[in-house]
C-alpha cells in the first residue's frame, strides 16, 4: 500500500512524535515531533527533519551542528500515531553533546547520570 | 539527586510520552503515555502502568492480557519531556499480537510489514 504522510494521527498541532533509534546498536538516541511535511521532507532527503516546536519551523537534524541523522528506514506504529526512524547518527544525538538524550536513570528513587557529554 | 514525577514536563492533558524498550535487544515495543501517577506506580511496582487516554483510566500493561511489562530501568531525557522505559516483555506489547506496534515500514513509499502476530 502506499503511504501518504497526510493518513498519519497528528495532535492538535498538528504534530506526531518521533523517536530516532540507531541502526544496529537499538540505540535510542532522541524523541522530537514531526509534522506532516517534516514525515513528507524525511522520506524525500533521507535527511531526519524534525519541527521545532520552540521555533516553529522545520528542524534539519544537524544541519548547524553537523551531528546528522541519515535515515536508513521510517517505521508507523499500529495506530499511526508515532514513528520510528532508524538512524546513523552522527556523534551525540543530544543538544548536551551526549550520545542519546536518555542519559539519566531513576534508581532506587535517585537521578543517576549514565553517560558523560562526548569528546 | 532524588526524584520526583512532579519535577517532569507534561503536556496540557498532564502526560508525557514513554517508550519501551526491551532489555537487552534494545527493540522498540510502543510508546504510550503517562501521568505522574503512573509514573509513580510504575517505580514502585515494576510493572509498568500507562495511562489509557480512550479509557481515562491507569493501564497496567499486561493486566487483562498477560502480556506484562516488568521494569529493568526506567530513564528520562535531558528535557524531561519524555521516558524510556527499559522492560522485560512477556509476548507480544502490540493489541494486534505482534512484538512490536512499529511493525510497518515505509519502504520506497510502500507501507511494508515488517513483522507477523505471534501465534
Amino acid at each position: 500500500m502506499s503511504f501518504d504522510p497526510a493518513t498519519l494521527v497528528y495532535d492538535a498541532n498538528g504534530l506526531i512524535p518521533c523517536i530516532a533509534q540507531q541502526d544496529g546498536t537499538g540505540e535510542i538516541l532522541m524523541m522530537a515531533w514531526m509534522n506532516a511535511d517534516a514525515v513528507a521532507k524525511t522520506l524525500e532527503t533521507k535527511r531526519v527533519t524534525y519541527w521545532s516546536r520552540s521555533r516553529q519551523s522545520f528542524w534539519i537534524k544537524g544541519e548547524t551542528s553537523g551531528h546528522t541523522q541519515e535515515l536508513i528506514d521510517l517505521r508507523v506504529d499500529c495506530d499511526q500515531d508515532c514513528l520510528l526512524a532508524v538512524v546513523n547518527q552522527e556523534g551525540p544525538a543530544c543538544h548536551t553533546n551526549r550520545r542519546s538524550c536518555f542519559y539519566t536513570s531513576v534508581t532506587d528513587g535517585e537521578e543517576v547520570e549514565l553517560m558523560k557529554p562526548m569528546k
